[in-house]
């Protein structure tokens, strides 16, 4: 298995997406990992001596920024680091690939120049998300602003597949993110995706979900829109940011305060990292014909690591082959 | 001036609306308030002697429950607190109503037995949210789940009128509820609502604002669609809840973390106090021809008493006459 990772994109690029790439590298001996980018640039980030056998790297002399808008003329750069590890999935050479750059860009290129899996109609950005008990899978998260009910369909089946097989969890329970929990409450896609979803077969499908059942850990795999979904991520680290920043000041605003903080900082350690994107590895989109992970654009090297792994992990239980079973099957044409 | 109560709506009622009705009547001394509901119920609610002289009962027998759903029979119900109160409004024994009771009841009764202001295609649930900086607008929170473009626009003009008249926002700052701040970001109802915004004469229109922007106070008034605003909403409570729980987690999980939890409490608690709804005195239904007020379910006297001084501020202001001079002058009929 081959893994390409695109070395020039994130706002920590290239020095943090190198270094947890070698990271990943060392642990997963069985997995070539290429670094796709600048050869030069990468080679004075690498070790001189002792570099893995299994890192390797792509030149490319382009890359795509941060704040580019994606558009039409993205495919033409030949030489951008995410358009050339792309092509290195199109024709085979890796079967995923990771990166933490601009996010419009990802989901166009790799949309072109991977292409989705047989009877696919949109792809979906999904990620596993902090709740009161284990992550959870939410999609999409920003990949399609306008969705159709038979879209919310698909993305069930693919985040239900994905729960099941790289998170090992028996029969998912599957959600419809949604404002109330009785039937006949939300939008009028919501509305008609319920009735789709609850006919669906082999879904385990537990109906409306609230942002409150979905963090409280209701749900294995939740769906919606990806303007609502990408509204939700984006509100929840708003208000963790509000709130951690009011208790910052509270915790500095006198002496007594200031103590309590410093003896509470230890304990709430595993909160903040929950908060951080740094451990789940990052956003996958689901649904192309080859794994591709999404670090957060301010992923560290350790972000950069998991999201190597998560790839691993996703070839290994062949998350893809049982996606195209899902939506291929005779009966089950959504 | 006179409000009406909604005595038997809420989870905390009738007990605490009728605290909460005596302790805004004893501030409000120009104001009438009449309390809706079950007369010796609420009898034995209030003072044995020295009742305020502008606090009076309006009998009714029956009330509407916070699961019962909303549809057509609720306007059957005459004997309903909630239906009473809103005919006091409608006709013209009162100009403001202050209920606690189930939201879509609520939007529904209020919408037929009191009705639209003139021009306005459909009211808005409006609520202040805490931010860094001063409470902001947001709007629509829930009351139309499927929009189009020129309902968004009569809320831009609904919530600048509000946040002038009653907040004496000087001028203030519009934004439209998006995931990203570029043009063209967002899903069609967003993007089409941007061209009219922009276009629309007299609003101080900032662009697109992402939640983030929101909860920094880089606006006074956002709009959105009512499914989107109230999924913005319920993620926030849900994460504040999940935060909080995880932070009295850290805080009891061993004895340095407990002194520190102790020492920080008191510093923590206007944050507390800003995460819960008792001080922003609910949210109110604009574009009817009322002061509509809807506080949370769970509101308890304290709330309840906001309440009923928020109507009062809306009605001393004129925000209604100054909302349909906004939407029906000539030239700006939208």
């Amino acid at each position: 298995m081959t893994i390409a990772v695109d070395a020039m994109g994130g706002d920590n690029a290239p020095s943090d997406i190198v270094k947890g790439a070698l990271k990943a590298a060392k642990q997963l001996r069985a997995t070539s990992v290429l670094l796709v980018g600048d050869q030069k640039v990468i080679e004075r980030l690498l070790p001189r001596r002792f570099v893995p056998r299994n890192i390797d790297i792509v030149h490319c002399s382009d890359a795509i920024r941060m704040d580019e808008h994606p558009g039409p003329s993205l495919r033409r750069r030949d030489q951008a680091s995410m358009v050339v590890a792309a092509r290195l999935v199109n024709n085979g050479k890796a079967q995923a690939m990771v990166s933490a750059g601009n996010t419009g860009a990802l989901h166009q290129i790799a949309l072109l120049e991977i292409g989705r899996l047989k009877g696919v109609r949109r792809p979906a950005l999904a990620a596993l998300l902090p709740t009161e008990k284990q992550p959870a899978m939410a999609l999409d998260l920003g990949a399609n602003a306008d969705c159709k009910p038979e879209y919310l369909v698909q993305f069930a089946y693919m985040g239900s597949t994905y729960a099941n097989r790289v998170l090992g969890v028996k029969d998912p329970r599957v959600g419809l993110l949604n404002i109330g929990t009785e039937v006949g409450k939300g939008n009028t896609l919501v509305i008609q995706s319920r009735e789709l979803l609850a006919a669906a077969p082999g879904l385990n499908f537990i109906g409306n979900i609230e942002p409150t059942g979905f963090f409280q850990g209701q749900a294995d795999v939740v769906v919606c829109d990806g303007f609502v979904g990408n509204m939700m991520l984006k509100t929840a680290e708003a208000v963790s940011e509000f709130i951690m920043k009011r208790m910052r000041q509270a915790a500095t605003s006198n002496t007594r305060a200031k103590v309590g903080g410093a003896l509470l900082r230890p304990s709430l350690r595993s909160l903040k990292q929950d908060m951080s994107h740094t451990d789940h590895g990052g956003a996958m989109l689901l649904g192309l014909k080859g794994i591709v992970i999404k670090c957060h654009g301010r992923a560290d090297w350790e972000a950069i690591s998991n999201g190597v792994r998560v790839a691993e992990q996703a070839l290994d239980r062949e998350v893809l082959a049982r996606i195209a079973e899902c939506l291929n099957p005779t009966g089950v044409q959504v």
